[in-house]
């Protein structure tokens, strides 16, 4: 099994009572094709951290996933006749402030964001894909099996924390913090998007009520603690 | 024509004298995968001076192609039972120099560096991959086709230097400093390793004397510079 995936698929969210033309759909799409881009440049920032060049293009590899991705969504939105730079650009907001706030001092915590931002993404993706649409949903699929490029984190990690109980208790803190900022970001872009709160908690089988949503992210960010040594 | 490949293909180079266990192919793939990862990095680097959104875009789409092609040439060496890392660090000092010495002041500049380079490096590779046996060159063939993302830089750089006769000498210069430090490099390269030396001139069919070759780079060069309306 991929790691970097949910423990427990959804399944109580098999079936979508979202239709593939509701705004919220392009919004979703813009928001995360600003993601990938703006993970890209944060990656490749990042990575001047790494100790050495395996460190470095490891990193790369994954900023080059991230615009794999950005492209299968620029494409979605092209077809669906929006101008997606414009469209993309009102979330720059919301991303560039998570990522000015869980700017990493040191490697190791460079490594545990890069970790624990796939997973989240990748959760995010598959829940969002069980409340879409079949046409929509497959593209949002198509991203998510392009993910898992961040297991080479887990033994380096793994490694500094069961060697030192300082930094296992460190980035454990970090990672707690990783999680906090993005629910805050994603509850300020909810805020400022009703279209987006509309498509998450759309139907008698949509996200149901966001709390829960935000329950189960954190759920599975435990379990990615765990597999980091970290939890 | 997708034209950053040369203008005429090197079909007097059709047949290869050269064998796969060639100790030279071992050292021209670590070197190509160096200058793939040399080349991820300068570019996330210089899309700095982007002015605007879809700019940045552009160069990390330029950029996770050549992390694509390094992962070719990566997964080539790896076949061939080639420890990756290390065989490409020696082909670290010829890259970075390269690098150093041509750090754009622009964003004009940055793009027919771009623009300039991913020629230079499709260039080198169709005319490597001629003289090779079909089955290292179909490695080459692979990445040389995974080329021809930088057209978006022929509009923008043709649009400023109609507009600037001076901003057009000023460009026509710096892309000449471009190739006369590609050359210089890539002589220094092949002084100190002769198995790739004797790649590249062995067999009556092989890329002739080195002189013809960078002839020959220098002749498309041209071609590059008139499609970018600085000759």
């Amino acid at each position: 099994m991929n790691s970097t995936q949910p423990a427990a698929s959804p399944k109580h969210l098999a079936t979508s009572g979202v239709s593939a033309d509701h705004p919220g759909v392009n919004e979703l799409f813009a928001l995360l094709a600003y993601g990938e881009v703006a993970a890209f440049y944060r990656l490749t920032e990042e990575a001047r951290m790494a100790p050495n060049l395996q460190g470095r293009i490891n990193m790369a590899s994954m900023a080059a996933a991230e615009m794999n991705h950005y492209e299968l969504l620029r494409d979605a939105l092209e077809q669906r006749g929006i101008d997606v730079v414009p469209a993309m650009t009102k979330y720059a907001p919301a991303l560039e402030n998570y990522h000015r706030l869980t700017t990493p001092s040191t490697w190791l915590e460079a490594l545990v964001k890069t970790y624990i931002g796939d997973a989240l993404a990748a959760d995010f993706y598959l829940e969002i894909a069980d409340v879409l649409p079949d046409e929509v949903a497959g593209v949002v699929r198509a991203v998510l099996s392009e993910t898992g490029h961040s297991q080479f984190v887990v033994e380096e990690v793994r490694a500094a924390v069961t060697s030192s109980q300082k930094q296992r208790h460190r980035l454990a803190l970090w990672s707690r913090r990783l999680l906090g900022e993005a629910i805050t970001q994603a509850q300020f872009v909810l805020a400022d998007h009703d279209e987006l709160v509309d498509l998450v908690v759309s139907g008698t089988d949509g996200l149901g009520h966001l709390t829960e949503f935000f329950d189960r992210l954190q759920h599975t960010h435990s379990t990615r603690m765990k597999e980091l040594g970290l939890a």
